[in-house]
Parts: C-alpha cells; structure tokens; sequence
C-alpha cells in the first residue's frame, strides 16, 4: 500500500497524456495474439514482432488482437501510432485503476471494464483492468496479464459458430463483455454457496471465527459491488450509444440482454450484503442468548445455595443457649430444612422457566 | 447449490444463441395445449405431434398454445422455425433464470415473468419461469413444468366471456400477467396472515423459536421482493411500448391497473418488511426486559441475605469474650435483628419497585 | 384475515369486468342522495329510486349524486349504463382494495381514494375507499358505508358560497379531496398529540406499556403513510392532466394548494415516524440505564460485605493458637476493623461514583 | 396543542377562500411600514390608516410595503382589494402553517417561506410566516409579529447603496429572501457550536443530562431541517420561474447563489444531524464501558475473597480432628496460603489486564 | 468558532456586492505570479504592482495570473476594474465559504472549488478555496493562502509539453482541477491505507483509544466527503455548460476523464466510510465479547466455590450431635467430597465449554 501511496502521490499532475502503467510491474514479454476470421477463413497466431500485424490489415475479415501485458509503453505506443489512436485513448489503457467506461471517438470506440476471475486452485479473486478498442474492421483488447476468461469465444470463433463468423467486431464486443459478466456471475454464486453454507452453520453453531468469515465475506461482496456498479453504467451507455461501430439493428437485443444479465448481478449481490448482514445480527443474537443462559444458570444455581448456607451459619454461631443445638436430631432437622428450603427453591424457579 | 455452480460455469461465454435449458431437468414428456376462439368458435386440444399445430393457424380466431416443460429443446426449435421466431427468443425461453422483461421483435412480443404458486398443501411457494410470444392472432406461452395458475382465464374463455373472446392478444396477454400478479398479492396476504399471528404470538409469548419464524418469514418476503420488483418494471415498460401487437385503445387502461395492483403489491411487501424488522426488535426487548427482571429478582434475593449471613459469621467468632453470646437471649435477638435487617432491605427495594 | 384470504383466493383471475364489492357487506340499503345546484337554485333530495335521478338531468345547474354502500352491483351497473360509464370504471368503483389513482376516460374522469375519518368517541381511525366519477355536470361520489368528511361541502353548498355555487363539477371535486385531506391532516394532529403526551411521560417514568403504545402509534403512523403516499401520487396526477373535465384556468392553485398540502401532511407523517423511532431508542436507554444503576448499586452493597465476611470467617476457625482471640478486646477490635474496611470501600465508592 | 387540534377541526372542510388567521391572537395592532425609493428619492413612513398608502402610488420607484401583524383580517381584505390580488393570495397569506412556496398568478408573484430568528437573550428560537407579494413597482411583505431580520435590508436602502436602489422588486425579493436564508445559516452555526462544545464535554464526561441535551439539539436540528428544506424547494423554484415580475437578466445569478447558500444550509444540516447521531452512540459506548469496568472491577474483587473465605470455611469446621488445627502456627500458616492465593489471584488477573 | 459566529451574524443582510474576505486574515502581502505561453514563447515573473499585468495583454500566449491572498480587496477590485469583470465575480472569489460551483457570465467562466492539501510533516489536511476565472486568452487563479498544489502544472508549461503550450485557457482550467481532484485522491488513499492499518490492529488488539482513532477516521472522511460532493457536482455542470470559453471538441473527453475521477472518488469515501462503521461494530463486538469471556470465567469460577463453602459452613454448626464429626476421618472425608463435587461442576463446565 504505502508503495502505491508514492506512486499516486508522484503522479499527482502529471498530463493525461502520460503512458504510464499503473499497476503491478512484470518483466514478462508482453503477448500478442490475434484471431483473423470471417464465415471463410480463419487465421489464429502469436505476433513476433508488432510490424506482422500489418499481415492482418484487409477489410474482409474481422480481426482480433489482444495485447496481454502493460509494461511496455513503447509497444502501446507505436500501436497508437499505426491505427492511428488518439492519444487519450492509450493513456486509458495503462491507466488500470479508472472506473468502468465507454467513450467515443472519431477513430473508434473505446470501453473499459475490470475482468474478474476466480482462481480455483487458491479460491483468490483477481483483479485486472481490460480495455477493448473497438475499430471498424479490429478489436484491440488490452489486459495487464497472462490469463484471461475469453477461451470461450476464441472457441465460438474456432468452431466458426455461425452468428459470431457472420458479424462484425460489435458482435465480438459484445461476446467479450458478455463473458466478463458471465464471470461476474459464477464469481457471485460462489460466493452465494459459502454464504448460504454458513448460514447453515450459524443455526447449529456460532462458532467465534464465524464472525471473522461473515465480515471476510461481506468484504468481498463489497468488493464485487463496487465494480459491477460501474460496469452496469457501462453497459447502459454502451447500449445508448449512437456509434458507426454499433449495428443497433443487429446487437441492440444483446445490450439489452447484458444489461438484464448485470442488473440480475447487482440484485444478487445487493440481496447477499443484505443476508450478511441478517446473519452477522443472527450470530449476536444467538451468542448473547446462548451467553444469557448461561448467566442464567449459574446465578439461579448461586441463588439456591446463598439461604441455606444461610442457615448453615446461623447454627455455626457461638450463643449460649440456641435451643436447636440441644435437641437430638436438630442436625438432621437443619438438613431437612435446607433441601426442603432448596427444593422449593428449585421448584419455583423451574416453574417460572428460569432454567 | 454446488451441481448449479457447476453448471453456470460450463456455461460461461457460451453463445447467446445456444438453446440450453436452465432448470430443473425432467423426463416427462412436454404437453402442448391449443385453445382456439373468437366469438363464435371454441375448440381445445391437447397436441400429439407439434405439426397440429398447423390446424389452427387462420386470422379468424385467437389461439393460445400453452407448452409446459422446457427440457425439450428440438421442439423449441421446431416451433421457432415455424412461426418465424428470433433465435434469441428461443433461447430467452429457455434461459429460466432470468430477470422479467418484455422485448419487441419485429415479429412479436416477447414477455417473461416469474410465475410464483402456492402449493397449498404443502404451504410451500414454487417459482417458474413464464415466457409469452404474443403474435398477431397468436399467443405462445412456455412454462417449465405442468400445473400453472392460468385455470381461471381458460374458464372465461370456455364460458365465453365477452371481453375475452372479442379481444385479440393483447388482452389474452393481459389476462395471463394479471393471473400471475393477482397470485403475487394472493401469497403476499397468506404470508401476511402468517406475519399478523406471529405479531399477536410475540407479544404473549417470545420463546425462542418465534426468532426463527421471523427470520423465515423475512426471507420468504425478500424472496418475494425480488421477484416483484423485476416484475413491476416489465409492466411498466410493457404499458409504455408502442407495438403493432398491443392496441393501446383497448389495453391502456388494463396496464395501469396492472401497474397499480402490482405497485400495491411492493407497498405490501415492503410494509411486511417493515413490520418484520419491529418484530425483530420488540423481540429482543421483550427477552432482553425479562431476562433483566430474573436477574435483577436473583440479585435482590442474593443482597438480602448477604448482611444477615454476616451477622452470623460474626457471632461464630470464637473470640474469648464476645458480650452478646452470654445474655440469655442473645440468639433470639440476633434472629430479631436479621429478621428486621431482611424486612428492612426488602422494604426498601420494594418501595424502590427493584422487584 | 382467514375469510379474507379465503375471498382473495376465489378472485385470483376474475375478469376486470366483473362487479364486486370486495368490501365488508352489510344490509343495509344503498342511501342516494342528490344535491342540484348553480347560483340561482338549489335543491336537495334523497332518491327512494334510482330513476328519480333523470330529474336532475339538465345542463344548467351541477348535480352531485352521493351513493352511500356499494352491496347493491345492480346499481351500480344501473348507474353506469344511465351514465354510459365504461364498465372498468364501475369495476374500479366496487374494487374498494385499490390503490388511489386518477384515470381519464373518453366520457368522464375517474378518481379514487381513501377516506379516513375519527370517531371521536371511540378514537378509533375508520377508512373506507371513495370514488369520485367526474362528468360534465354531474359528480357521483361512492362511498362504502354511510357517513361521510363532507357535510361542511354540502354546507358551503347549501350556503350559496360564491365560488362554490358558480363553478363547475372540477371545484366539487376539488373541494371533496380538500375536505378529505383536511381530515388526513387533523388525524395526523391527533396522533401527534398522544406522541407528544407520551414523549412527555416517557422522560419522566418509562413504564413497560409505554413500549406498547409507542409500537402502537408506530403502526398508526404507518398506515396513515401508506395512505397518504397514494394519495399524494393521484393529486400530484389530477393536477398534471389535461382534460376536459377540469378547468386549468379555474382550479389549477387549487390542486397545487392541495398539493401542498398533502406535502406537508407526509412530511408531517415522516417527522412522527423519526420522533417514534427516537421515542424507542430513548426508552430503551432509560430502561437500561435504570437497570444498570440498580445492578451496581446492588453489586456495590454486596462486595461491601464480602471482605467483612471474610474477617468473621477467619476467626471462626478453630485452630488452637490464634492469638487475637485471646486479647481482652479482640471482638471489639475486630468490629473497629470490619467498620474501618466497610466505612474505606464505601468511601471509596462514592468518591468514584459508583453509586 | 389540544387547541390548536379543536382549531384544526373546526376548519376541516373550510372553504379556501376563507380568510382565517391560523396563527397565534394578539390585540396588537397591525403595524404598517412603507419605503418608497428609487435612485433619486427615498421616503420612509409608517401608515397610520392603510388609505395612506395611495400616496405611494406611482411608476417611478420601488414601493415596499411591509405589514406586521395578521390578525386584522379585514386590513387584508382591504389590501386585496386595492391591489386587485386574488382571493387566494389573502387566504395563503392568512394560513401560517403553510409549506414555503411561490405560485404564480396573472397579476402578481407570491411567495412565502419560514422566518426563523434566535433571540439572543432567551437563546429560543422564534419561527414565523413570511409572505411576499411581488407586483410590478411593489412589494408587500406580511409577517406575524413585529419584529423583522430585515433591517440590514433597510439599512442599504436608506444608505442609497446603488445595486438595491436601481433594481426593481424582484431584487428586493431577493434581498429579503437572503436575509432570511443568512439567518437559517447563522443559526445553524450557532446550533453547531453548541453541538461541537458538546463533543468536547462528551468526551470528557459523559454524565447523564448529556443525552437529553443531545436529544434537544436534535430536535432542534431536525425542525431547522424541517422548514430549510421546502424553503430550498421554494428558492429552486423560484429560479426557475418565467414571470414578469422576476427580470433574469438582472437576478439569475442571484437566485443561483441563493440556492449554494441554501444547499449549503441543507448539508450543514445533514452534517450535524450525522454528528448528533455518532455521539448518542459515543455516549452510549463510552457510558456502557464506564459501566462494564465498575461492574469487571467489581466481580474480580469478590472473586478473590471467595476462595479464600472459603479456606476459613474449612477450617471453621468442627470435626474431631483435623490435623492442621493442631500445629503450633496453623493460623499463620493459614494467613500464608491465603494471602498466596489472594496475591496469586490478583497477579493472574493483573496479566489478564482483568482490571 | 465563537468569533466565526460573531462574523457571521455582523454580515447577514450585507449586500452580495460587498467584498469581504471572510476566511483567515493575514498581514502577508499578496504574491501575483504569472505565466504567460505558447507555443514559441514562455515568460514567468512575479509582479510587484499589478499595473505590470498589462505587459501580458495580447492574443497570442495564454497568460495565467495566479493570486496567493485575498485579504487586499482594494488589489481585488482593481484585478476586476482591469478585467471588466461582474461585481458578483470578485464577491464570489472573496466569499471563501461557499460551495464549489461554476457559473457562466457574459465575460468570463467562473468556477471554485476547494484545494485540499496534505501536509507532509504535521499530516494534517488544509482546506483553502480556489476560483478560476478564465476569459479568452486569461485564467486568473485565486488562492487564500502561499503554497499550493500546482507545480506539476507549472512544470508541464515550463517543460513546453505539446498539448498544454498549443491550447487554450480551457486546458489550462483543465489541468488546474485535475491536479485538485488528483489531490483528493491522494489524500483519500493516504486516509485509506490508516484505516486498512486500523482495521488489522483492530483484530489483534482492541484498545481503547481505538475507538478515538475511528471517530477521527469516521470526521475526517466526513469532511472529504463534504467537499468531493460539491467538487462533483461542478465538475459535471462544466462538462455541460456551452460556452465560447470552452472549446468542446478539445476537452470534452478531458472533462469525462475528471467526472470519471471524482466519482470514483466519491465511490472510494463511500467505502471508506462503510469499512469505517463496519469497524465500529467489529470492535464493539470485540470488546463486548472479551468483556463476556471475563464474566463467565469469573462466574464459573465463583460458582464452583458455593457449593463447597456451603459444605464447609455444614460442619462448622455447633450442634451437639453432628455424627460426621466423630468419624475418624471425617475432615478428610469432607476434603473427599468437596474435591469430588468441584471437579464434577468444573467436568460439566468444560463440558458445555462454558469456560
């Protein structure tokens, strides 16, 4: 954190035109592949060097490149140069910490999103900013790292599915988004499965640590709220948009979709914060009562003793005459009295339900 | 849960054309249902084979084809290719979980809603997805399994009411969605009912299982709260589209009732959230409030005998000359003094009304 | 509640058209009173038969025609068809569980709302739906039950008011919903009277009912909320229309009078609702503060005696040697120190105030 | 209160038209005051009969009639005539308890809004109606009660400072305004230092009358809030207005600034409101500690005396033979184990940070 | 905050005209720096009378005139005289209280906004209120106080970065507030990374004085909170406004960027103030949790001691036929017993995991 204090606080004032890449520094090559297809052909290759890209210029097919790694502004810029991108527009890409967004150019479309995927080895939540350039013919999508949840689609486009082969890049766009989402969404009913679990445990046995684990999870729904918040905006604007490289006729119905898709996330999401926060009142009513109880027994317990030790010492005191002491059985009569004097006691207390 | 998760993965970035039913999978055969009129015609039929079907298509009549269960997805194909429906319809209807919508197409007008029904034996509350194609003299409706809340309208077709018969689809339509919110309203007011005993138990008897009771009852509502508020949105867009397929002379005036019947329904629903939210708190008070008097009872029995077994700790001294043993009443006096120290103390707290 | 459910069930599906009263039936006979006026004549009359009403048909002066009970559907269908009433609206008008609203239709305006009224005897809050059917010249007003807000109107009437006696059915309507509203407002008052006292004798003596009743007035507010909201809703509505039926030149302060103050009434409402909320918070704080000064003013009496006791114990033991007991003025000694060890904590004590 | 609720029924149904005096009766007399000003001429008088004010009658200066005191309805009546206001800008003149509004009619602009002032000797805060009535080259002011915020207002005028003295009506209607909304802000600077000296003191030593002093800010910040925000609706309003009474020109920035002044005023309002909130909890959190620590004191003192009383216990028995009684230093050393554990106990808890 | 107050109220009535410096006096002079660019020429100097200002009136360079003080309103007037600039203008740059704003005149663009700095050393965060004025070719810049947050700016201009030294005065205002809002940023990260410290020492350790430390936390964010909001709402009024001195083509995209920024921020404060109150509770829960723990051991504790102290008071009577006495080994008997119920209460204890 502190690391990340300086950087900001370095930054300070710096133009909007700066390239420089704000997140975790690698010394990784950056990847660059690219998917070139239309309904009769297809091309899939790793880029060597950036000129190859010049390979995949013609307006027949619809191509796909995606940049993998934002350390090298150099690479970034001369991007920049050949499509012939406002400057703005790569100073968005490096910049990984900005929120959710769509923005128009004269040259292309620009959007941003947080990709969101789970690692289901470690179960740890990343984090990583994407960037789609959206050009007539090209989409350019920007991610900070190697890994990404787009398989699906480069497998729609392998197994040259009719609608995406026949469309063109708004279509891909979309599909693009859609499997963010998607993402959203799986990562939200994992989510939804821990919280649903524990709440099972909670009834049968609020444990300490549970409160850690509520608060664990209510961070992470916190976490996913604050993106898919400004991803929905998004969305909307996207589906608003009045751009040369949206085919309302042919994606309007699938921005609608998304837009239904993410608006069910933000449900869900705000439905578990509320569950949350039922089970964290849940967890303090049940320790308290449980505590309560406990109180309870043990002061009615101390309450049963407190007279007849009472009567203990009264026959403990040292007078001379106690006409008690004289009497043959007056010990056994003091013990008849006290379990007398404790049964009532008990009795009365059981008849008021006090334990 | 876990088999659902599993599920939504494999589905992530799939396409959105892909036709894969969501819900609960069952082998029963799919049942199609016809019913054909117009104000002098009424047939009904279940279908054998989907190409039936085709004895009903004239202009001159209205026909409702009903289909329950989903997990047929080549005969929703079939009928999509049949009456010239948008591939993303087809997999609307499939994709059961879904948020209620209405989507124009330039063919129809697609509609889904959460059908919610009470089983009333069981008393538990069973949701399905309801998809309507509404078509020019057409209207199609899926649902995912057999027994929906739809006898009523079916009624008033046999018995030829007026209205119906002489109305096109639009009105079959409205009649359907009203069906489905007066049921909204019909388990809102089973679970108010549940909520005003449990109001009227709380205030007798607060044992602890009311909190439970609560708590489901509170989950039952946000479960209903989820549900309508989509819903509401769906009537409200549905009221405002301007569609070949809804004749606003006719229909206007029923859309706003249904718009006001379902506001109600989220003024109810937030009311019974309101009062479950009390209820929890007047809870707590209650048990709070009565476990206070037992302690506070407890304490003020234990502080009465805590003196006067000090007075007689102090007369088992076995000091060599303690005056008081030796006068000849000495242990009746004592017993005098704890008794007025005793009376005195619960005098004292009586009159404070500390028990 | 169970009979109710029981009607609502056997409703689910009804058309829209049909006519019946969902209220609480009597058998009583409907009570049809007629006021003719324009500035030049009055007359004022009971009708025995619904026919007598053709009367009253004449474009010079406004009738108003108040039906009192709504068990008689006959008549109502009757009515309707005299005045070509669409059959929604004598829907509308026997459906007394709806929401308030505003609807135009070709031939009238349609406007309903909830009447709520005092009984000043037994301070219990009446409220019964009423319609007001708005035409050219004739104003018919239902209401569910004999007994209505509007007697001062039909003294304004019967006083020959200017402005009431020269305008047109849009300022009767306008001075019903007034009177109306005027009557959510002084209930209001009277509610806000018992929060006051009650504020009052909370700070002085929170006694236990204290909880009940302010749970009690919170319900109270609660409902008048929900029906004031609706309300402020078709006021808000009534003033936008543009219709003819209502003369915007001529009534147009009057709505945005009216609109003012229900404004206010809501606001109104929401202030009492916080002062209740407050109320219970500081209830709780008293009674607990209460309990809590009583707790450790015991517990503080009790630790008093703990170590004296202790004292007396030590020299009640029987070990052969124990020198103090052998000085001449042990006992006494002892009695100085056990007053010495009280008279030091409970110095202490108060010099911490802790009690 | 009880009066005012005899009052407020007694109108229930009253014509709009009715010219009442809602507010507090006093036989004072109704004082009259008028400025009449322009660049060139200043004449400042107070109208012992309301026929003088035709003297001021002329287009070339601005006339400011200010009337104080409500209860000469027939004064008001006598206004309305001369000036030929409608019917309704007397009776809303009349009604104190009406929300902040401006309303636009053909022959003038009324407006009216919550005067608040502090007394500075009483330090309560006293709340009237102010109404405006803007016509061309005059301004009619009504208050209920002498004693105005205005003089500053006075002051620039006798003081001839160009902007006022050149401007028409609409600017001196700002000028009041401001005033009035310079006062809501003085005051909650003033409530504010209380509130912030509060904290201080809170932190401190939170004794009991705190709470209720807290809950007296409160309430008086939330009847601040109360009557600022209608009186914002009423200033946005009022920018917004299209009347040839308001020249926007001259006055858009004015009112535009009112409006900062006023939202301001509103999250000042908001802020204490907060703040209010977060020391109730504070002095709840830090009473309960207080509490918490007496009470932890309390029980580690006595559970150090019980085990130690209860080796005096034993060796108060009277058992034939009990070795220990027989050792020459028996008592001692009992004295010895007991202050070990004592000693122990103490040390054990001490580490515990127990007390 | 006394004084304030009194300030306060000597200006309520003043005249919006009036130029007051109503924030922090000094005796400092005021320091006018200029800059003054373009493409081909930079000139920086500081001027020591302000008639010097006139050697950078021409339309080629984009001269910035930055002012460090307000408290010389006669330097104020003159800038304004000089400028052509509204009397409101120059009252609206000395009013240092008011909220951030933009407002359009026919001259010029007027907007403020408040500076928030961090001092580095005593990290304390200092508030000053900023105007920009810009005209055509001329941003004049108003600050309260020496030392301020754009350097970085000046920098960009010194070092000829091509974007700021070809545009205009818009880019300039631009860069201005995005190095104001950058600011926020960092100043919110900074109080972000002391809460994210605070919330793991929470879990380790709550202390006392961590309650404080929240308060603090929960203040200050507040007052970020206070100022962003304002700060946004301008920000989004000058992405709006239309007018000659911002040219649209050339930064709209740069006014996006900022809205961009300080939603995020104000996204960011929300979070932080959630994550705050969310600590609030942890450590309330935390503490009453400890608290419990202590009590229940030292019950527990206490119980044990009842049972067997009572024993002891048993054979501690003095009647004169107790059989146990006599035993031979009675006492240790006793001993037996006693052991055997302390170890069986402190087995079941254990058992219920009461301790």
């Amino acid at each position: 954190m502190a690391r990340f204090i300086a950087k900001l606080k370095s930054e300070i004032g710096e133009s909007p035109y700066e390239l420089r890449y704000r997140g975790r520094q690698t010394s990784e090559p950056v990847l660059m592949r690219v998917i070139d297809y239309n309904k009769n052909s297809l091309k899939e290759a790793t880029l060597k060097e950036f000129v190859e890209i010049n390979g995949y210029k013609n307006t027949e097919t619809v191509t796909w490149l995606n940049v993998d790694g934002l350390n090298d502004s150099d690479l970034v810029k001369q991007i920049g140069e050949v499509f012939k991108l406002d400057r703005m527009i790569l100073s968005d890409v490096m910049n990984v910490s900005s929120r959710a967004k769509v923005q128009e150019y004269e040259e292309c479309l620009y959007a941003s999103v947080k990709m969101i995927q789970l690692n289901e080895d470690t179960k740890e939540i990343n984090i990583e900013n994407l960037s789609l350039v959206i050009l007539n013919r090209l989409l350019i999508s920007f991610q900070e790292r190697k890994g990404d949840v787009f398989e699906p689609v480069r497998e729609r486009i392998r197994k040259q599915k009719p609608k995406i082969i026949s469309s063109k890049t708004d279509y891909l766009a979309f599909a693009l988004l859609d499997v963010v989402i998607d993402n959203y969404i799986y990562i939200l009913s994992v989510l939804g499965e821990q919280i649903e679990n524990l709440e099972d445990e909670l009834i049968e046995d609020p444990s300490r640590d549970m409160l850690e684990r509520i608060s664990d999870l209510k961070r992470e729904i916190s976490f996913m709220r604050r993106n898919i918040g400004p991803a929905r905006e998004m969305i909307l604007a996207m589906g608003k948009i009045d751009s040369e490289f949206i085919d309302d006729d042919n994606t309007s119905v699938h921005w609608r979709e998304l837009q239904d898709n993410i608006t069910l996330a933000i449900e869900t999401v705000d439905g578990y914060r509320d569950m949350l926060t039922d089970m964290m009142n849940i967890y303090h009513t049940t320790v308290s009562t449980k505590l309560n109880d406990v109180m309870k027994f043990l002061t009615v317990f101390s309450v049963v003793f407190i007279p007849i030790t009472f009567i203990a010492g009264i026959y403990g005191t040292n007078f001379e005459y106690i006409p008690e002491l004289r009497y043959e059985n007056g010990y056994f009569v003091m013990w008849g009295v006290i379990l007398l004097v404790a049964g009532g006691m008990i009795t009365y207390f059981k008849m008021k339900k006090w334990f």
